[in-house]
């Protein structure tokens, strides 16, 4: 191993975006970070300022077009709010509601005039935003939101109004405190016609910051953590916005109330808007493994130096990491920590392939939102359960804020529910495969009602997402249900062991779906509903598979050969840890013998051994600035080795 | 199904202490609730406050005999702290290291003399202590700890010190502020002899609360949770305690310096000293599954009337409950949290028996500390996972402060830590099992020193822990390996393969253990942790067993034909969830075929069916009142009804 090996992992973790990424790393200092114990209204204020202060260099407004002060490259933009989520992520999310959901919103739901008008100071950050969709009583089903938008051609504006409760804003980033506008997300009614939801550029708060009037707004009050974060909820009592803030890219209302659209189905408009916005999803799956990284580095590098007990060899020096359990723990969740960075990286690169290079097929839309939704809600559970896991692995120095483990933990928390619910997205997945993405964007639950019908699924073809020529030819080398006789680090055994479980599983779903629609007509929630925790391990089976797909296709680019050689292991291990993991379904299905699946435990203990010396290398990889680490108890250390 | 039933199933749960525990619910009002989005200071000066104002019924304080203030009922103590730590759990841990392990120190590692002079000053609140164990560097391995007491019989006094840094005690609960003692864990040397870790009463801050000459204190800062306790660093300079400060239960040095024990293994001395505060394990594990019993009754109670999407079928409302996938999250949660409740219920009637009934033979103490250690393991992994599941069951929602989910979660996350890593814990468990717990107390660690040789292992005869007829008949009365002829809701078939997991771990960690001594020889710490991971799991397969064993029991003694049947539902969904999570091994080890393992699948969700009726039945049992349970989002809920 030589000593720069963690650099030259770094190299290839860092993709395509490399230079943004260092380009944060140099500009992102000290001033930056997280400060422990910090009161909310301390947070709330340091985030306001230092939002603004974000340098140019680090991209978080990228991917507007430059003659608005952007750099016309979206995938520079999703990478900014990865590197930001590893410094802070309450200023991460902050600029996700500005950038991200206000300006981006302005940007693709919003025409020229729009544009023009507002994105040169919402880039500036002269005018902060926000995005209001989510009400009190409609998270998931956005589509049946209640605030109305009345057109009167009387005065060419429309009535903006919050008919009940329920039906205000709620959560909404930068309003408690920040926001001077918001893009808000309302039915639209003109005369006695309901077009379904459109968004609305609407003035909040006047120059002084108090909410103009009709408008109220709430604090959403404390949360478990991004304290820095003005969340608030905001109703309308009749207010008037006029007719050129309708954000009109999608359907349009002439003076005279004449609404016309390109796309002629509510449902259908409404998805189109919503798939314009799926870059939030990747982000914030991509902040979510940025956050984890920072995790895992605390703790394997704690792990490192951390004694427990005397080893009864005296000539030894025994760590944390030297123990099975402590390993099997950190190791597992740094092999998936590498295999999501690759997914990741190939998704970014789709979108933005797909942003930039005009109106992709339909189709290929379908595809790229099924696996942003899939690999938001992939990385976002990973992301909780990795930093539970280094908290509880730093023990009692794991529960200080001047470790940063409880401030990751509680501010990533909420990430399995925003941007949409990971149960939902994973339905969502389900559904885009079920119908092999014809008809994913119909509905948002999938299920439960009657737009989709079980007829409309059909016999599964699996679609690789990467390098399919390298993809087939090692899923080819190994005999089918080759057990025994293959290697148990074939890289062909470990992609047709998933894609069998995703084929499998998706067939299953197919066949119990239709025969609930012979034998339950007459209750259509059923139908669906008897059938999800299948088609939801469906799901996770698939963006399994495209992970690792993304990972063997990753390693294949890789050119280093020192590099190569450790991905190499640490795909097996995150291959047979995967495989290990849910062998409880490969054996029921008889994809494993018993012995077969013994030998995979073992397997994965070999790798562990083997990959011990090169924990801190995996993490040095993750290419984490200290500064941006950020944790005490590594300081601490390094003192102490200064010392020594 | 009648309207009293969740008051009768609480009854029951209620178990020996409903007195108390009805105590409990009258007295502690809305005064006693947490704050939500207090700041550190608020919290502090708020738990302080109110720690003292704890009314007499709640029984914090009923451990300590009558003469002293208390009521002589140790197991009462324990079950207030379960009662606690559902009205706010910085008030719980606050009065747990006031009562539980500072004045619970004093009382069992102190004798007649000291019993007299504080204890009373103590239970009445009025000398506020510390429990001074752990030190930044050692906090697993406390029988290593480095703080020194070197005994001076020209003063007779002991000389306290601190010799560097990493020896400061750390993580002291009540340091911060509030204490004016400490019980201070040290090495005890006279002359050239050291005579391992004792326990000395301290006094580290004057009347006006300024720390004492020598003695420095620092504070452990913002944490992830527990704001109201005051968690601090000391370190002592040469600080002098008179010679009847030493806590000399179990070892007594007189004027001139000779010391006298009445065990003379150094080892065995200090871990009966441990031994004597088993209470605060149990104590831990008892408040985290009360702690997970608020967060599912707020995460069923919010399920039952929040809809999601709008359902196909138009004459019925569908509720989150009503969706599979919630369903079988909060459900099996709630069959766990029911199984813990009966296994911890005997726990403490065990450990209350032992503590009253005279010294506890030497094996029965060690298959109780072991059970206390696994209990708590369990317990608080079990509350970690349910707090964030019920965090996430409801949404955004969930991460606001006012609805109490973010509080649990972060306040019971160091409950994994503290009172012993649950890691530490399940090792400690597994040595006891395979040494048939005649040396279970050598060593905190278990594994890694020579102490523990793979020659004492010998065959596995399991030992059953609660209403051992009953389990033995129900056990008998199904044919061995009963695959598909037995009904998969017989409890004899569940009884029956939670002991063979067990049975067949520990055999095989035997055997592995045996193998490794022979080709090990030279590298001992490979000899265990080679086989850690299978310890492991054989540790919380015996937990997983004897909590089998306590809800068959429990359910036996219940009375009330209604809630006994429920109960057996129940049971049902706990032990078939449970095989079902762990259906990996049984088909490994062909416990059971492909074909029943997919029918288990089945039966879990027939029961997830045939309880649905009855979710909010159940967490009606666990009988906490909504004052304590402090949402807003179901007091919101109550009031939309009221409104109808």
């Amino acid at each position: 191993m030589t000593d720069d090996l963690p650099n030259r992992l770094r190299e290839v973790l860092d993709g395509r975006w490399a230079p943004l990424r260092q380009a944060a790393r140099d500009k992102l200092d000290d001033r930056f970070v997280t400060v422990p114990g910090e009161t909310g209204e301390q947070a709330r204020e340091r985030i306001s300022r230092l939002v603004r202060q974000i340098p140019a260099e680090v991209g978080v407004t990228s991917g507007f077009p430059a003659e608005f002060g952007g750099a016309g490259d979206p995938g520079g933009s999703i990478v900014a709010t990865e590197t930001l989520a590893q410094v802070d992520l309450s200023l991460m999310v902050k600029a996700g509601v500005q950038w991200g959901l206000f300006g981006g919103a302005v940007f693709s739901l919003g025409t020229r005039r729009h544009h023009e008008a507002w994105l040169p100071g919402i880039v500036a950050g002269d005018v902060m935003g926000c995005f209001a969709m989510t009400e009190t009583g409609h998270g998931s089903d956005v589509q049946r939101l209640r605030t109305t938008a009345v057109y009167d051609p009387g005065t060419q504006s429309f009535d903006l109004h919050t008919p009940y409760e329920a039906a205000r804003k709620d959560y909404i980033g930068n309003a408690a405190r920040d926001g001077r506008m918001a893009v808000v997300f309302a039915q639209l009614i003109v005369g006695e016609r309901r077009h379904g939801v459109h968004a609305f550029l609407v003035p909040i708060r006047d120059d002084g910051g108090r909410p103009l009037p009709g408008v109220t707004i709430g604090d959403a009050g404390a949360k478990a953590g991004l304290l820095g974060v003005d969340n608030g909820r905001i109703s309308f009592d009749h207010v008037r916005v006029d007719r050129d803030m309708l954000l009109d890219r999608y359907g349009q209302v002439a003076p005279d109330g004449t609404y016309t659209s390109s796309i002629e189905n509510d449902t259908r408009r409404f998805f189109t808007m919503l798939g314009t916005l799926v870059r939030g999803r990747v982000s914030v799956g991509g902040a979510a493994s940025a956050a984890a990284k920072n995790a895992l580095t605390i703790a394997v590098r704690y792990g490192e130096t951390r004694r427990q007990f005397t080893a009864p060899d005296s000539d030894r020096e025994v760590v944390l990491n030297d123990y099975l359990a402590h390993r099997r723990k950190l190791l597992t969740a740094v092999a998936r920590s590498y295999a999501y960075t690759f997914a990741q990286e190939l998704l970014v690169r789709d979108l933005a392939g797909a942003l930039t290079g005009g109106e992709a097929e339909d189709r290929r839309q379908r595809e790229l939102e099924t696996r942003a939704a899939g690999l938001k809600a992939l990385q976002t559970q990973n992301a909780t359960r990795t930093i539970q896991m280094c908290r509880e692995a730093c023990g009692g120095a794991g529960y200080l804020a001047e470790n940063r483990l409880p401030g990751l933990k509680a501010d990533t928390d909420v990430f399995t529910t925003f941007e949409g619910d990971n149960t939902v997205l994973l339905q969502l997945v389900g559904k885009g495969l079920l119908t092999g993405y014809r008809d994913a964007f119909g509905s948002l639950d999938g299920w439960g009602r009657a737009a989709f019908a079980a007829e409309q699924v059909r016999e599964m073809v699996l679609e690789r997402t990467a390098a399919r020529t390298l993809i087939a030819r090692l899923v080819d080398a190994v005999p089918k249900r080759g057990d025994a006789s293959v290697g148990l680090t074939e890289r062909g055994w470990h992609l047709s062991m998933f894609e069998e479980r995703e084929k499998h599983l998706l067939e299953g779903a197919v066949r119990r779906l239709r025969r609930g629609a012979e034998t339950k007509r007459d209750r259509p929630f059923d139908i669906f509903n008897d059938v999800q925790d299948h088609v939801l391990e469906a799901a996770q089976a698939h963006v399994h598979r495209i992970v690792l797909e993304a990972f063997t296709a990753g390693i294949e680019e890789t050119t280093d050969a020192e590099a190569k050689a450790l991905l190499g292991k640490v795909c097996d291990l995150y291959a047979l840890s995967t495989i290990e993991a849910d062998k409880g379904w490969f054996l029921e299905h008889e994809r494993l013998t018993p012995a077969r699946a013994k030998a995979v435990t073992g397997a994965v203990n070999d790798l562990l051994d083997e990959l011990r010396p090169h924990m801190t290398t995996l993490v040095g990889g993750f290419g984490v600035p200290d500064v941006w680490l950020n944790a005490a108890i590594l300081r601490e250390e390094a003192d102490r080795q200064a010392a020594m």
